[in-house]
């Protein structure tokens, strides 16, 4: 059995990215692009997303894709882009990494490593990841149990890196009218299980744009920790997850639905 | 394709239940146990849950039950119960039919019928509920797409009975942790696919009852049209579906924290 | 926990239809159209797999169409032509029933009743499919366990009706390029927990007619007890399921790779 | 869309590991335990399985472990352990890799590299093994799809090696009767889209030793180009995955089955 991950072993872990916190009571929102394309796009996706009340910037710059002939990423220039940009609005942000040798540079300058659903159970990534000490958002595959990713995050903590946020990005489902199934109920049944944050990434979840929104307010009703979303100044212009992506617009109509909802709930702001 | 379920077809449907209303903008709760098993549990649990604020009062008689040999429901028995309860606490019941022959009495004595999951497609039995003119409860199958649910309402509308209600319980999942996989992404895309209310089962999706709570929030802050909850004055000694029953006590609390979530989205009360 | 199934309670049990033995050791192949359509097409069909080889013939008549907009088979007519031709050609044969008054007259002509995956778990149709104390074909549901199955299989037993044969038709799955997931290593851990008879229905299992051959021969080679299969005189003109029908000739040439199989692993012919 | 893996781009390939071939229309069974525990072990077995019949041997070394706390395997040493045990035997064997610094070792020593489940989405890796010219055994993914799949192999095959064997090896299910689910059906399809060679592993797929044996007899008649399966000298031992391991006396057992199942089907021996 897990044991540095449970519950039982030890109370809530708040984990602190800058000043974010995720796991002290509030929900924190990390917005931004699927993938970093330009600095002009990541800046206004960042500026945008800022003034809205986004508490993190995300930005995929080495991407996993299914097809070796998609977009691939900027790669280490998307870093720089994306670090950047969150300099300049104070957002600090979170990139993926998919090999080990990316860590040098991501550690350096983005602020959160997240190791994505395909390589939930790259044992050898998790371990070089939690390493650099940096803060680390782990999310659950596609057909990970809770107890295997609660097993993924004890690799990382047996590195002696405590710094460990949980993302519920979807399940694998029969149902092609939505991309993944949204399991909130495992999410909060991983929030009985381990004493670290968890948050909910209801885009890649769900892969239509006008979901991400209720499903944004539900995870915060719910208690979950955070979300992260995929924001585009124009998502039809995307180069990829273009369905999936909400608008600046869209994201601020978002930001001041679930203001009055926290509220309600007493999370803190 | 189906035609009359579809929201290109007609705008949001309401389906009245005595006074009490789906798909207004409101969200609805029904409460009760699992199985009615006597006067005096079903009674005090109407009368708790009506106190507390619950719109409809929920109770099997007939139980489909996986085994034959666990406890099979009261039967004609429980029918009147459940009704005599709805009646002393002013509540609109709801109780599941399995067999055409229950048709008679349960269209008499009870308030909406409910199609459970194991017969989504019992096509006779769908269509002889829709012709006794009663609002529909319609649950999809642990196994059913949105497109196959909506194939089984069609059969109903085409009866000319518009009073139905679908309802989210749970699909099939790989986790053992929760006992189904509550679907909240697709109960949403569901009422961007048809103009029929929809609302939330959290207790047979997850099987536990400390999901509910939260998983009721999420429901109403993401916009579905009311939830089925179970609740039993003493969950322990519940004859079936012990693990997920709400106590009294809980259901309150629940409906507490309800209220002024409702308020802050602006959900009548 | 299921007593009357289970393999701990009696040895293995020999299900006669006509003279069609299931879990005898043998591999008897069921045929037949999905739906009866016509006198000459059931006629055909029949003469066509009888002569090549298969043990029993199938049809549907009342049948369970997902959309109300889909052809519902010929009813009663249907039995009358599918026993017409079982006369003619010597084979028993077998028809899904759906509801407890098609029971009088199916059971009266045909040998063997089918419940079908949608009602494995509509226990009132089981118990009164029992009492006719015809053989009954019990297919899986696509989301059932092998424990559901065989609590189902354990309502019909309890009724004193002891023939029945298991069939797996395919699970639920997530990629749309097979119907369903042909779960032969299920329908193996059944014969393990079981002392039914259990065959394979590869059609419906994969929407597939190009993989019903090599399904076919893949359960016989692994000690399934037989299979059922969809055939057609004309498969493009076909009512329903037209995808996955083998046409006369497939069929002959399934049963020509299937004789040196069953040699080969000394299954009697 | 993939274009190399596909079948629509090249006629069937032929990956030639030493003097076995996959995909001549042949059947290699591939055997040995799950890791590498000594050289007695590994040897004992080989000699065993190479006696029986077997093409290749197997041995995990760099084991992916779901739990850290668990045997992690033996690295490096099980590398010239199993590669000792190949020579003295003649079996050309493989073994996975789960870190790009792996591949000088293995691909020096070992004669395919297995790229696991749990990988077939590391691209990095899966470019990095592509380059070393090895012959690549690439298993699915518990939750792929077939054209994930096939987009895996795609970019091994854009780094212009061409050696690339497809592994079924179960994919999620809800039963946990067995450990996956053996989806027989979507194997034989891949072979429809694609010019690559296809093989099973039952021994993962299902989690139960007793269901082997069945489920190589079912791969072989349907027409699969291998199988592979883990073996034991004394399962009870075996420091991972008992009980799904073959013993050697069941290993022989199995080859004298599938001998004559393959002269009845004309499969070369």
């Amino acid at each position: 059995m897990y044991k540095l991950a449970s519950l039982q072993t030890q109370s809530k872990t708040v984990v602190s990215v800058g000043s974010v916190r995720f796991g002290d009571g509030g929900f924190a929102m990390i917005a931004g692009p699927c993938a970093v394309e330009s600095q002009d796009q990541i800046g206004a996706t960042a500026a945008a997303v800022a003034r809205a009340g986004a508490a993190m910037l995300r930005g995929g710059t080495y991407k996993p894709r299914t097809s070796p002939y998609a977009f691939q990423g900027l790669g280490d220039t998307g870093v720089m882009l994306i670090a950047a940009a969150g300099e300049q609005t104070g957002l600090p942000c979170v990139t993926e990494v998919l090999r080990e040798h990316q860590l040098a540079l991501t550690s350096k300058y983005v602020d959160m490593l997240q190791i994505g659903a395909r390589n939930m159970q790259n044992f050898g990534l998790l371990e070089a990841a939690a390493k650099t000490g940096k803060p680390i958002l782990l999310k659950r595959s596609a057909s990970a149990t809770l107890d295997e990713l609660l097993y993924a995050a004890e690799y990382i903590l047996l590195k002696g890196n405590e710094n460990v946020v949980l993302c519920e990005r979807g399940i694998r489902g029969f149902d092609p009218e939505t991309r993944n199934v949204f399991d909130l109920g495992g999410a909060l049944r991983l929030k009985e299980l381990t004493h670290l944050p968890v948050i909910a990434d209801p885009s890649h979840a769900t892969g239509r744009s006008s979901l991400v929104e209720p499903l944004v307010l539900a995870a915060a009703a719910a208690g979950l920790d955070g979300a992260i979303v995929e924001v585009h100044p124009n998502p039809a212009q995307a180069r990829c997850d273009a369905a999936q992506a909400l608008d600046l617009e869209a994201f601020g109509r978002l930001m001041n639905r679930l203001a009055p909802l926290k509220a309600s709930l007493q999370i803190p702001a």
